[in-house]
């Protein structure tokens, strides 16, 4: 081998490296249609006899090929899908997928401020026992059978009732069980979006809806979050120009900053949407944890133009998996459908636990008994957040997130590779904003805070330390 | 209004109602760009000035716009996805999603002989009773946490034991824990497809294949099926002209045939999908009801091309559910990404159910006393309805299904009609067969069997009646 100096990429290569890493990230898949050569030159502000070169280059290496009269597509097979290899190569410390997994580990020695969920020690695991109990009595279609294609008519009609109480009027036969939130997005996904489609999410948001919606090969447009809601603004200029096939909101008690949208703001997001023809997925995963409901966009809306997704994941069990969502009448034919060629249904076992701890009084119980800890922990934590020089972006009114910013010239994520390697799992801003906006930001789950070692762990790690 | 006789629809008339079905039946999306004007009017055998004609008058509608110097888009936003209204509009009788529904239902006056899975009856529910007492007792993480996100590892370890015993040699952390094989096949066609990707099937085969492939726009190509598996010249030719990305196999106890590959027809099949360089998703959803195991193309492959999806929704319990795949190392981690921006996981309750029905003997005894049952029920269905004048296309070793011919010049959906008026759930064939093929049969659950009035029904609805 001859040794040869490095040379700065020459403009061909540098088109040719673009267009491969399109093809890498699945931007263009296989069979699909590269750009005109005069559209691609005139993005990359380069002559097209560039393009044309990089274009026949790419021919030779078999990436692409030519159809006569028709343009250039690329070539080959579908490769798997990786979430992992679309968009930039991510620092374990920032990959959510990868922060999902470690708080998902069992590993007694991590401590998880970056969690997503409750201890499971605030867990209403004694009336789990009675309630698995009580079914190991019941009859034995609840054990063995499929769930009714809508699933557990008595279950819906309880959620139904839950949903009245915080202003969503629903009629049971609106509500379909799905065994989690995530799998109601995603089976609205299928419903409404097609490969191309826009989709507007607050920034930051909750960081799996962008794994989500990448699987979905749809475009996501992120609009700032303020402490009352989405930037109205924001929000127009980007229902004006992306024409979103819907916006995934967080109404109650956000994730990750913990704010509620303002009663005015449900009102003119609403109007928005509305003006712009475009829906809401209303995710209200974590309302239940709300003492007093604020207003839902799904119950200003009537559920007409909003969808409402929810779940027992965060509050009941995260092990006997049950969630819902609630919609207008004319989509639950086509969307049980779907449910159906997806997965042929819910659990029914989960459903009939679920009702059995709602209608017990376990779930009032243990909901009030939460919010009380939480509004005890969110107060220790944020002091103790603040004792370490970080600031709280608003005082949330429930819920188990505070979303705190470090002083100037720090970096979250530097911040949690330092944590990780002390045992201590954070969730950094940049997990949760694609924008950049969230790197100074670190959320903490309050429910995980009680030991004191965390903060020490943060301060080592704000201190440049431990070498 | 005036009045005016019909008249043919003149070509460009043929060509606009042409796109506009595929608009409708979304092989055309909102923003796909059509065919130029000159390959679509080749493919229609007409003048490139008729398709110009047509074009224009759909751009004058607006279903399509010109989008200056690079062709013809569909126009407008995505319409929901739904999967009735693609393909040619079913009569309920034969519309396997209202089948599956109906065979959800809890009527308790219905019979349903064509319903998929077994009688509640005949599930072990003392057993899952035990079972769940026994966990009431255990550790709370059980009740209340996220799984590992491969799932539950000692229930992994049976499974990949379990495999052993049929031939397939798995590593515990080469399978990962899905809440059910629908959901299972779902991530693999989410991990493997891209709209417009083509695959294979039996025809005939499970119907819902057909529902949940839609939901992923791909193509489908149907392979004849025959009593030792899939003819294999179709096969080679449809590898050779398609180029699928995947065959979908159901090789021991195939659905509805009751068929099981002969072991050459698995070499064969692998060889052929080696010269092509297809995989193939091997759904072994029925395989534990076997006696006596038949090579499985996971088995004899090892693994590397061909991934195996199974469940216990079949034999311990659909409300509980737990389900699983196998697959080559390398594909884990993408899956586990997959699986968890989808769904957060699978339900780990569930998986330390079946993990207690397992090592407790549950499953094994269960098991033996099923087979046993299917088998004598097998014969007394089977003489029952070649005494109603149906032929059996095959002598299944094992399983549910009896694939059953009807007299000449009957018709099953129409039989399926006349009996569902009467209380009984047929399984007409034209919902397991796109192609027609599949028109002159039913199958029958030989485990749903046992009530006579299944073949009085059977009868008279075969002589014409009732009016």
């Amino acid at each position: 081998m001859t040794a040869r100096a490095p040379a700065a990429p020459t403009l061909v290569e540098t088109v040719t490296q673009a267009i491969t890493q399109r093809i890498a990230s699945r931007k263009l898949v296989p069979g699909a249609r590269l750009p005109s050569v005069r559209s691609f030159a005139e993005a990359m502000g380069v002559s097209k006899s560039t393009v044309v070169e990089a274009y026949d280059r790419l021919g030779a290496e078999g990436a692409i090929v030519a159809r006569r009269g028709s343009g250039f597509y690329v070539a080959g097979k579908t490769r798997p899908l990786c979430l992992k290899a679309v968009g930039p190569e991510l620092d374990r410390a920032v990959d959510p997928l990868w922060i999902t997994r470690q708080s998902m580990q069992s590993g007694p020695d991590l401590l998880k401020p970056g969690s997503g969920w409750l201890p499971s020690s605030w867990m209403p695991d004694d009336a789990i026992r009675r309630g698995l109990r009580h079914l190991s009595r019941e009859g034995t279609r609840s054990l063995v059978c499929y769930d009714q294609p809508l699933g557990f008519a008595p279950l819906r009609g309880q959620i139904a009732r839950r949903m009245e109480e915080k202003g969503v009027v629903a009629q049971a036969d609106q509500i379909l069980l799905i065994d989690s939130a995530t799998q109601a997005v995603d089976l609205l996904c299928r419903f409404l979006l097609s490969p191309g489609d826009t989709v507007v999410l607050d920034d930051p948001c909750y960081f799996n809806y962008h794994a989500l919606l990448r699987a979905h090969r749809v475009n996501v447009v992120g609009v700032p979050f303020t402490p009352t809601g989405p930037d109205l603004a924001a929000l127009e200029a980007a229902f004006a120009a992306q024409r979103p096939r819907f916006y995934l909101a967080n109404s109650a008690l956000h994730n990750p900053t913990g704010a509620t949208l303002a009663p005015a703001t449900v009102h003119r997001v609403l109007r928005l949407a509305e003006a712009h023809d475009t829906l809401i997925i209303e995710d209200d995963i974590f309302g239940d944890l709300e003492s007093e409901p604020a207003p839902r966009l799904a119950g200003f809306d009537g559920l007409q133009r909003v969808i409402q997704v929810g779940s027992f994941s965060k509050t009941l069990s995260a092990s006997v998996r049950c969630g819902f969502l609630a919609v207008r009448p004319d989509w639950i034919e086509p969307l049980v459908d779907l449910k159906l060629a997806m997965s042929l249904g819910n659990g029914h076992f989960a459903a009939t636990l679920m009702h059995r701890l709602i209608t017990d009084g376990t779930y009032r119980r243990h909901l009030a008994e939460i919010r009380e800890k939480l509004a005890r922990d969110r107060g220790l934590a944020a002091r103790r957040l603040e004792a370490c020089g970080l600031t709280l972006w608003t005082e949330p009114r429930g819920g188990l997130f505070l979303w705190a910013r470090l002083p100037d010239g720090l970096d979250s994520a530097e911040i949690a590779r330092r944590a990780l390697a002390q045992g201590v799992v954070l969730a950094p801003g940049a997990a949760f904003s694609t924008s950049g906006a969230g790197t100074p930001y670190l959320r903490f789950n309050v429910a995980h805070c009680a030991d004191p070692r965390i903060f020490s762990v943060l301060e080592r790690a704000m201190q440049g330390g431990p070498a």
